[in-house]
């Protein structure tokens, strides 16, 4: 079956059509400025990309565009919509109502609905390009694959946070966790790789891209991850603050003059590395190089970053009373070598060596740990798309 | 030498009168209600207390009724104020300007006025409890006992937070780390139960009180502490909320048309375990009696707050590439064994088993590993006002 995988912003949104008996990806893209003016991006496997100024004053016409490309006759992948199973769309928050993915119906519409407070910027996109979908689709099932849904298998303890109970039962403030989709591939492949069943594996995924996230899978089971109630807490990120004494809030609002919009502005969109950078970059290839030209804030920065990951780390081991495999994934994690080693000198005390020279590796599956350490180390690069893919196919 | 011990707050005034040769309490108590209308405690040693209402309608006024009953012909310890040869004032915070206690100065006073902006609630009460010592004991060195200076070795990779640069440059906001003085006594006496020089020492020291924070001490420095700009990070606590996703502030204005000094208020007066067990008790003791009467809310409070532990010491495991002590300390640390339990039950990774028959023991040096542990886990009283003592001395 080939099934089409959305992942729809509030501008934008990004596609890839795959087939799921050779998990191929057949054609892939984006549409951008979505409501602005709008652009497609197309790319027929192993061809160029091709890039068109389309009108999308809405995400119907740009999943127009979408069927349309892939059906070219010319560029198409496919001959006709038959051709295309099923629809895997990305939604950020499925709060506690979501356990796993779902086939979609109108109460599971509704159901989604009803956690836009919870991710006011995310839910509402994922909605419009879902009843886009169904309009120019219909009678093609559509599958809602979570970012959080993984994550329903924390316990009370990790879920919790430390705030009067009521929040908790009247607004379901508690956290949820992000890169579900992904701690889920990869711990999987961690456990095949490290040879046993996932029940009997403690593994650490280290996700980390512009968006970081770390998380305790116990048993094949998400059991504590870094971020929370929203993306931003936890690690230090591109432009995110992460972890923060909450109180510094209240000094830089005097400081500043900022309200709690203008706050959160600037710990989504302004912190992070690039911010303890002096704004240098998010991008850790750019800082890598700052740094190595003596640029003492480049430098803090990426110290501050594989600290705080490997303090995480650390957490997550004493969470499970130990850990059987540690995995890198995402941007950074598959390619940036430096961060790798950078954490993996902190971890010694778990039994752990560095492989330096395997860890010069990148964008593949590496194990980066010596044989004998007591610890497995890999990088596993993620593949959210076809994760998607394979929930979609395994519902329909 | 006798050194008068100072903790002043804005309404109340703790003091200790110590003996520096034999380290002994040769008197204690308490001003309350200053300001307001005023009552003073008074209890020397081995005698019981006398509580008597006092006007005290300023801090000058307590500090009289204090040196009063401390040379009282018949209740006082002292002849006359010269038995009292220094003064030990504890002070909240030093900032970046005090790394160890000093004699205070006219530009010492400056200096801690200077840090009122990060402690505007402790630091200018603070003040004036030297002035006022310092009006009616002319004469008599003063020295300041800094809650954060132990913490200024911290490597700028645990200080800074990953905010904007500018915010470190123009107003100092990074982590501090409170609970100085009592991380410093009882990371001292852990190493010296260990037998190693504190320099070839890795210590995790629980300072798990009302308040309560974990702090990382390698080679006898401070390197992480888990209390940052203010004492509100960290730990899950009586009733401060500790680590939350910042997030969570917009969240809830927006649910609870909260502005932010009411959400201070309630993250730092209305959260915590007291919070978490639906407003029950931010009293340890209680909670425990709640669990085992079957309360969950109070069972799900114990757990969250010794999880939270747990993964602290884990992350300062790493932190620090290792760990060789782990020491509990303050009200919760040195009585509630069923707390220190449940923490260690988490750390079998680390090579570490319970001595359940130790754990029994309460607010004596206890180890309570078993020998054949990896590391030692130990509980070991504090004893903050005898810390400010014997820095007192050493300066004067």
């Amino acid at each position: 079956m080939n099934v089409l995988v959305i992942n729809c912003g509030s501008s934008s949104l990004k596609f890839q059509l795959i087939n799921s008996q050779s998990e191929q990806v057949l054609a892939k893209g984006l549409c951008e400025r979505i409501g602005i003016d709008g652009s497609l991006t197309y790319q027929p496997e192993g061809q160029d990309k091709i890039k068109e100024a389309k009108a999308m004053p809405t995400h119907t016409e740009a999943i127009q565009f979408v069927i349309e490309a892939l059906t070219d006759p010319a560029t198409g992948v496919v001959k006709d919509l038959k051709e295309i199973g099923a629809v895997g769309h990305r939604v950020v928050h499925g709060g506690e109502a979501f356990a796993s993915s779902v086939v979609i119906t109108e109460e599971v519409l509704a159901a989604i609905e009803d956690c836009n407070d919870l991710a006011p910027l995310h839910n509402p996109a994922n909605l419009i390009g879902i009843r886009a979908c169904m309009e120019l689709m219909p009678g093609t099932p559509m599958v809602a694959v979570f970012d959080t849904a993984f994550h329903q298998t924390m316990p009370e303890k990790a879920y919790m946070y430390g705030l009067p109970y009521d929040y908790y039962k009247n607004y379901k403030v508690r956290r949820y966790g992000f890169h579900g989709t992904s701690h889920s591939f990869v711990s999987k492949r961690a456990a095949e790789i490290f040879g046993k069943p996932c029940e009997e594996v403690k593994t650490i995924v280290c996700h980390l891209g512009n968006g970081a996230s770390v998380c305790a899978v116990d048993g094949g089971k998400s059991v504590d991850t870094s971020m929370g109630l929203t993306p931003l807490e936890g690690l230090v990120m591109g432009t995110r603050s992460g972890d923060i004494d909450p109180a510094i809030l209240e000094f830089l609002a005097k400081k500043e003059g900022l309200d709690i919009t203008g706050l959160m502005n600037m710990l989504n969109k302004k912190s992070g590395v690039f911010g303890l950078s002096g704004n240098l970059s998010s991008d850790f290839r750019d800082l890598e190089t700052a740094a190595d030209e003596g640029n003492p804030l480049a430098k803090a920065a990426l110290e501050v970053f594989a600290y705080r990951v490997a303090k995480y780390v650390g957490s997550y081991a004493a969470a499970m009373n130990g850990v059987d495999v540690i995995a890198f994934t995402a941007g950074i994690g598959e390619n940036a070598s430096i961060v790798r080693e950078m954490v993996l000198e902190y971890l010694g005390y778990l039994g752990i060596t560095l492989d330096s020279e395997a860890n010069k590796g990148r964008g593949k599956e590496i194990r980066i740990s010596t044989e004998d350490s007591n610890v497995l180390v890999m990088v596993i690069p993620t593949n959210e798309e076809l994760a998607i893919a394979r929930e979609t196919v395994a519902l329909v």
